[in-house]
């Protein structure tokens, strides 16, 4: 049997603390469902009596399945006793039957933050867990500022975490609250202090990222014996963040032997829970997240994407079905044939078929600074096209539609003949200022041609305007194209306004189905229609001949 | 005498195998500068003869004062001698005089990636150690997935660290490639590694992140005797990343007393190297950041504040000054007023002095979606225009523009009184496809009417080009104005090409002064024609009226 360690998940509490974090109630009770779900052992809810959005979370928790709920809050206050703290008895009264107790154990925070003796601070502590034993479950205490003070004053820090244990806390918690300690240092400490007279068994750690360390900090604690880890969801948290659930936990798992009450099965949920709470946040999921990230089993580089595909242990260091994530093959200037070939064996395409003379064809449509009948094969094509600007790794769309085009499979569904745009800017009748954008585009469809007109916000906006009232008449599945995001950058950033431009652009259906398309161009207009063009090309050609 | 530890960084190398990231030969040359300015020992440049941006970099590299350049390549192919490898002899004749040479040292990659013979592998090693010796200055070896051979084979994975150490390299890296080593298991195997013949002296580390414990894993290195580390800045790297040599040079010489050959004073511009790479990315730089992150030493308000006020060192792990970072009180509407009113002082400005008119006149002048009559203050305005999408922290020009404006300093120098800008793309007379920007500016300048028409590369530069055509004959001055660089983003990515855009444009005179400037709006042609008409504004009151 493998030994238990319990995980305490922190991320209503002290991720809330972070900036530009709001929480409402019903975000809290979003996060603490997925928290349940995965199985986590604590989920402190909040401070009650602290602000509204946490009274109104304890007043109607969330019912659980699994995890138990704990409530937050201080100490009772110097020179009352714990009886008669209002404060401090508020916290004993919550629907929550375990309280976890924040208190001092460094004398230098004892005597200037509080300004008070440092036996009376022994005193809080000790009365206060003895008070709740009497009415709660389980109580808890954080031992703040532990490892500064352990630093400072090893005899005194000891104290306040032994006056904890004796007076019943099930667990003492050893914050590293400034997030300074490095992993040689908590082995060492969380051993002396367990050599002390504090068990392993009644130990857990709460590790702050200010040194880029949290993670490591909190199995060094693990390694040394304690067996409660704190921390939150994706590591969010105040400054540089809290130690990081979605990392900690599957090391301990899958690297380390323990058990934290997860089932393997419930592992394979820490993506989604990890999601989740982007979800609540409204950010964009960190790409390098380790374990959880879109890039976190990604393979870039030529040889690497030979050797995984010969076996994946050669670059992956978990399968990533075992968190539920997985593999991704990325395009790149770095990529050699086999990245290539892998890729094109995605989308199902035999490298070997391509023939040179489509390969001249397809690039004498784009206007490229290189000679195509320079091009050596389909790898040389993409090298010398991201070396343009073209960035097919985050355009997987244009990168399919580039190989499809060698191939011949791509139909020419529309020829744009020519196209003129004007942006104005200037005073109407009554002297106010109007700004217009306009587009005549000419497109020859299907061996017959038209000529439309369109107006819109901008330039882009008036061209697509213009172009989809043509394309619409013939493809009336179009009309369900929406332009998602659109991104420009220069990809020599010394030229100024002369430079070369890349757009990127993020088109939907309305399945849901996301695409990206990229363009170049000195002409930021220019770049902006191939890209818009290539999105339109690849829903016709996914709704029409590869659906 | 502190011990001295030697950076070696591979931002341009490994860094560049992150997806999404495209560096240019001169975005390399940027960011090899910021490292040589930092003092970091070792800079590997790239592979040469891997892709055209990097033999583009080793054909002409940067001159360094403090740096060293090393060029990064494989050791000979199996089956030839290393004289009879033209790809491996082409790394020790570029202008580089170090040369980092990467090949295996885990049986199981030997047998299966490569499909040799485990001793013909160890042969490569010395063997290309042995003959790059006698060409170049420095000889290192990157052992490849050290760590996971270590684990599986220790004898061989020791063999081919000892093949290259016993060949004379200067430096044997054990290079943990998947990311996927536990700090104790760091520790364990480079003490036995040392044990084994290779002193710590001549051993280097070479970590990533998909652990979330690479820096971690970079001290544990340290600490067991390693004397050279390996990372990048940021953290950039493929999947996970690299060690991030932005938290690991800090740890290294604030927490464990080591000399990295950076001084003090040197890492005081730690935070701008960091920012730098940002810029060269395009990317938000991470506010959580360790060390140099924005909110990295934030304190919200209550407890947390009023303790740092008291003693800083109850919050912050390290002095923000030593790596040139700020302390930042978030305090609601409270601290954004003080924010502002140091922002202000900063320029010189009083608040106070600020007249509501003023202000009413200034918005009146913008195109923004508020009425100017509910702006209250200049706080209050500041505030809904960073609400409209201008984003003043990267544009400090087009801040202090705005503030002067309100106190009524700066000169209306030129007036567009209209503007037409077409673009065109069509076939010509011999049938080949061209474009075409032209644009049409009428400008007042001091009383006097001005019609002129520009052609450019795209219809900002044309519009450039037909605006400067006025304006340099009234303040020759603008001769010398260079735009440097021009980003679009998207500021809410809803509403596709009809979405409200920000341009930013850095701009630069012949004195190599840096201004950036900031437009907002729906058309990208106008969000940029805002952000350049304050560029040539902010010139102008530079230069005549605020010398």
């Amino acid at each position: 049997m493998s030994e238990r360690v319990y995980i305490y998940d922190t991320t209503l509490r002290d991720g809330a603390q972070t900036q530009g974090v709001d929480f409402s109630a019903a975000d809290k009770a979003r996060i603490a469902r997925e928290l349940d779900r995965i199985g986590i052992d604590y989920v402190e809810g909040g401070w009650p009596g602290a602000n509204p959005t946490d009274d109104q979370f304890f007043a109607v928790p969330p019912t659980f399945k699994r995890s138990r709920l704990t409530a937050f809050g201080m100490t009772r206050r110097s020179g009352r006793s714990a009886d008669n703290d209002p404060g401090f008895n508020a916290l004993l009264t919550t629907p929550a039957r375990i309280v976890t107790m924040v208190g001092k154990s460094w004398d230098f925070q004892v005597t200037v933050a509080l300004g008070i003796e440092l036996d009376e601070n022994l005193r809080m502590v000790s009365d206060s867990v003895a008070h709740a034993k009497t009415r709660m479950e389980e109580v808890m205490f954080d031992a703040e500022h532990f490892f500064d003070g352990y630093k400072a004053n090893p005899a005194y820090a000891l104290a306040a975490a032994k006056a904890a244990y004796d007076a019943g806390a099930r667990w003492v918690v050893l914050c590293d609250t400034n997030g300074g300690t490095l992993p040689h240092e908590m082995t060492r400490i969380v051993g002396e202090v367990i050599a002390g007279g504090v068990p392993g068994s009644h130990l857990g750690v709460h590790c702050h990222n200010d040194s880029d360390t949290a993670v490591a900090n909190s199995l060094a604690a693990v390694t040394a014996g304690v067996r409660q880890v704190q921390g939150t969801l994706n590591g969010l948290g105040e400054r540089c963040g809290n130690a990081n659930l979605v990392s900690i936990i599957p090391a301990l798992m899958l690297k380390m032997g323990y058990d934290t009450g997860i089932s393997p099965e419930d592992l394979k949920n820490l993506v989604s829970v990890s999601r989740a709470l982007d979800e609540v946040l409204d950010r964009h999921p960190s790409r390098g997240q380790p374990y959880v990230g879109g890039s976190a089993f990604a393979h870039k580089g030529g040889l690497h994407v030979s050797a995984v595909a010969k076996d994946p242990k050669c670059y992956e260091h978990i399968a990533p079905a075992a968190v539920g994530n997985v593999r991704h093959i990325v395009m790149s200037d770095q990529a050699g044939r086999s990245n290539l070939v892998a890729r094109m064996a995605e989308i199902g395409v035999d490298l070997d078929t391509v023939k040179r003379d489509a390969l001249v064809a397809v690039v004498e449509q784009m206007q490229v600074s290189f000679d195509p009948h320079e091009v050596k094969d389909l790898v040389d094509l993409v090298k010398r096209l991201e070396h343009e600007g073209y960035a097919y790794d985050q355009a997987a769309a244009s990168f399919e539609l580039l190989v499809r085009r060698a191939l011949g499979e791509v139909p020419r569904y529309f020829e744009l003949e020519r196209y003129r745009v004007i942006d104005e800017r200037r005073r109407n009748a009554k002297g106010d200022w109007i700004t217009l954008s306009e587009a005549t585009v000419k497109v020859e469809v299907a061996g017959k041609e038209y000529i439309e007109v369109g107006e819109g916000t901008g330039p882009v906006h008036a061209f697509d305007v213009a172009l989809r009232k043509v394309l619409t008449t013939v493809y009336p599945e179009l009309t369900a194209l929406e332009l998602k995001d659109y991104r420009v950058r220069i990809t020599e950033s010394t030229v100024g306004t002369a430079a070369k431009t890349r757009v990127t652009i993020e088109s939907e259906d309305d399945q849901g189905h996301l695409w990206t398309t990229v363009g170049v161009h000195t002409n930021v207009l220019e770049a902006s229609l191939e890209a818009l063009q290539d999105s339109i090309t690849f829903m016709l050609f996914r709704y029409r001949d590869n659906g």
